[in-house]
C-alpha cells in the first residue's frame, strides 16, 4: 500500500436503514412520517433563478421562525443539515475533554460512530433490565453526556425530572438531550434551558415535521453555547442550509395546526397498532415515539424481519446485544399498519 | 466560567463574503454566476409529498450523471453540500499525519480554518512575487497538499504540467486540486486521475453551474480514495444531499449546452471588463476564473471597496498581507460590469 494510506482516517460508518428504490413497498423502517408536509410547504415558491446566489449563511428566516415558535431568542437557535449534522457538530464543538463522554449502551447508533470519528473517549452505562435509563450512572466525572428522550430504538420516554437530575448533577459538562421524537410523547427539556447553562436540546424536521427529505435539524440552548456551535459550523461550511430548505422549512413551522394534526394521527395509529398485535403475542415497550419496539413470544425477530421484507414490508432489525430479538416498527398510516398486522397474522398462522 | 468551557473547541471561523439582504445592489463579491440555472432545472419537479421520505443516501442519481459527464465510474465520484463540505470532509479523511500539510500563503482562506478546526499541522509556502506557485516548494516531506487551480483569490491558472509535477513528486501524500474555477479557464487535472493514485480533484456547482444556493460540490478520484471519503461521510451524516439538490443538480448536468453558453458569456465579459478598467489605471492579474483580482496605480483598494459599497456595489476586499491593495471583483453581466466601470470612472475623476 502507498504511504498515504497510513494517513487516511479509518472508521466504521453508521449504517442507515435501507432506502429501497422500489416504491411499491410498505416502508416502516426509518421512522419517516406517513403524511406529507403541510400545504404551506406545497405553496412555497422556490425562485429557481435565485439559486445562482448563495443562501443566507445565518439561515435567519428559519432561525427566527423557530425562535418565535419556541419562545426563545434567535441567538439561542442553531440549524443544520438534519439533526445528524447538528449532533455531529455538537460532538465536535462540546466534547473536547480527555474524560469519557457518557451515553446509554442501547441508544441511537450514531453516537459511538461520531465519538470514534472525532477520537472522543466514551463509556456506555447500561440501561436497566426494562431498558430504562439509570440516572445515577451519569453522576460521575465525564467529558459530556448525550442521550435521546424518548430513547431510540426503544421509544421509552424518561420523566423530565430524571432528565433535570442528570443535567443538574453535571454542571461541569455539556448535556445534550436529543429530542428527535419528543413531539410524539413526553415533556421537552426546553423548559430547562433558562435554568441550566450546560444544556443543549436537539430537534429534527425529519419525523414529526414530515421533512426527512429536506434535511433540517436544530439545537436550542443559551447564546454562549449556540455561538460556540456557530463558530465551529462557520469553520466547517459557511453555507449548509440550501435555499429550498430555508424556504420550505420556514413555511412548515408556520403551519402549527397541520403539524399537531399529523402528530396526533400518528400517535393514535401507534396506540391502535400496539393493541392490534397484542393478541398475536407481541409485546411492545411503552412507546412515546413514532415507532414501536416489539418482540414476539416465540418467533425470533430476525425471522419476522426477513419474512416481512420478502413480503415488501420494511421494518428495522438491529443485530446487537440485548435488542436482537426486537423489531423497530415505524408507524405508518392506519391502512399500512392494518396491512402489516394482516401479514403478521397470516405469517404466524402459516408458520 | 463553568468547567465545560475548557472543553469547547475554540476556532477562528472563516468569514464568508457579505450576503446583503437588500436586493437592490450590484453583487460582485462572492463569485456567483450572473446567469440563473438551466431551463431543465426550472422544469424539474420536486414532489413535495416525497419530502417526508429520506433522500437516497448514496445520491446515486447525481453521482451517476456526474460520472457519465466526466467519463469515470460512479465509484470515483463523491458528492457533498458544496465544495466546502467536500473539502472539509477530505481534510478530515486524508490529512491525519503528524507532518504538516502544505498550501500556498495566498489561497482560499478556508484551508487554514479547516486545518485549525481538525488540529492538522500546516505550512504555507509563499507564492512568488507574481503570485505564481513555486512547485519546488512542494517537493518535501508533508502530510498532504491542497491548492486551487486556478488559484483564489488571484485567479491565476498554473499549467497542468506543474500540477502533474507536484502530484508525481508526492506519491506518499494525498494531493487535492481544488478546481472551483477551472471551467472558466485552464486544463483540468481530471486527466491525471487514472495515472496517479494520490490525486483528488474537487469541483463545485456554485460558480460555473449557477447553483450556489443549492449547495452541491463533488470530488473525483480513484475508487479507494472515494470509498475512504464516503466512509467518513457516513460516519458524520448519512443524508447530506437533500431531495431538491439531488433532483435539480442532476438536471443541471444534463444541460451541457446552456452550461457552456453561460461560461463563455462570463469569460467574454471578464476579458471585456479587464480592458475597460485598464485606462483607469487598474492592473488585473491574469485571470482564468469568474473574477478578476485588480489593483489601482494610486488609490488604495480599501478605499475603492468602501466607496463602491456606499454606491451599492459589493466587491471583495481581503485585509491580509501581500493582497491588501487588491480587490476581488466577481464577473457579472456586461450591464453590471459597465455600471461598475462607470462608477469607477466617476469615482476616480471626482476624487
Amino acid at each position: 500500500m502507498a504511504a498515504w494510506s497510513d494517513n487516511i482516517r479509518k472508521v466504521e460508518p453508521y449504517v442507515p436503514g435501507e432506502q429501497p428504490k422500489d416504491t411499491d413497498v410498505i416502508k416502516l423502517n426509518t421512522n419517516e412520517n406517513p403524511y406529507g408536509p403541510s400545504q404551506r410547504v406545497k405553496n412555497a415558491i422556490v425562485d429557481i433563478d435565485t439559486l445562482r446566489l448563495y443562501p443566507d449563511p445565518t439561515a435567519s428566516a428559519l432561525v427566527d421562525v423557530l425562535a418565535e415558535y419556541h419562545g426563545v431568542d434567535p441567538s439561542q437557535v442553531f440549524v443544520g443539515v438534519g439533526s445528524d449534522d447538528v449532533l455531529a457538530m455538537s460532538f465536535l464543538t462540546f466534547f473536547n475533554s480527555d474524560k469519557p463522554i457518557l451515553f446509554p449502551d442501547i441508544t441511537y447508533s450514531f453516537y459511538d460512530v461520531w465519538a470514534e470519528l472525532f477520537s472522543i473517549p466514551y463509556e456506555r452505562p447500561a440501561l436497566d433490565e426494562n431498558f430504562r435509563l439509570v440516572k445515577e450512572n451519569y453522576y460521575r466525572e465525564n467529558g459530556g453526556i448525550v442521550f435521546p428522550n424518548p430513547n431510540a430504538p426503544t421509544g421509552i420516554y424518561e420523566d423530565i425530572k430524571n432528565v433535570e437530575d442528570i443535567v443538574s448533577h453535571n454542571k461541569d459538562s455539556i448535556v445534550i438531550v436529543d429530542e428527535a421524537y419528543i413531539d410524539f410523547g413526553g415533556e421537552s427539556a426546553l423548559g430547562l434551558i433558562d435554568k441550566y447553562d450546560n444544556l443543549v436540546v436537539v430537534r429534527t424536521f425529519s419525523k414529526s415535521r414530515s421533512m426527512a427529505g429536506l434535511r433540517i435539524g436544530y439545537a436550542i440552548s443559551n447564546p454562549v453555547l449556540i455561538k460556540a456551535l456557530n463558530d465551529v459550523k462557520y469553520s466547517y461550511n459557511s453555507y449548509t442550509m440550501n435555499r429550498p430548505s430555508l424556504i420550505m422549512g420556514t413555511e412548515s413551522v408556520k403551519d402549527d395546526e397541520y403539524f399537531k394534526e399529523t402528530v396526533s394521527k400518528v400517535v393514535a395509529t401507534r396506540e391502535r397498532f400496539v393493541e392490534a398485535i397484542k393478541p398475536l403475542d407481541f409485546t411492545c415497550l411503552p412507546s412515546s415515539a413514532n415507532f414501536v419496539f416489539a418482540t414476539h413470544k416465540d418467533i425470533p425477530a430476525k425471522e419476522i424481519f426477513q419474512a416481512a421484507k420478502d413480503a415488501h414490508i420494511y421494518v428495522r432489525y438491529f443485530d446487537k446485544p440485548r435488542i436482537d430479538n426486537y423489531l423497530r416498527i415505524s408507524i405508518g398510516t392506519d391502512e399500512e399498519m392494518d396491512k402489516f398486522t394482516e401479514f403478521l397474522t397470516n405469517y404466524i398462522q402459516e408458520r
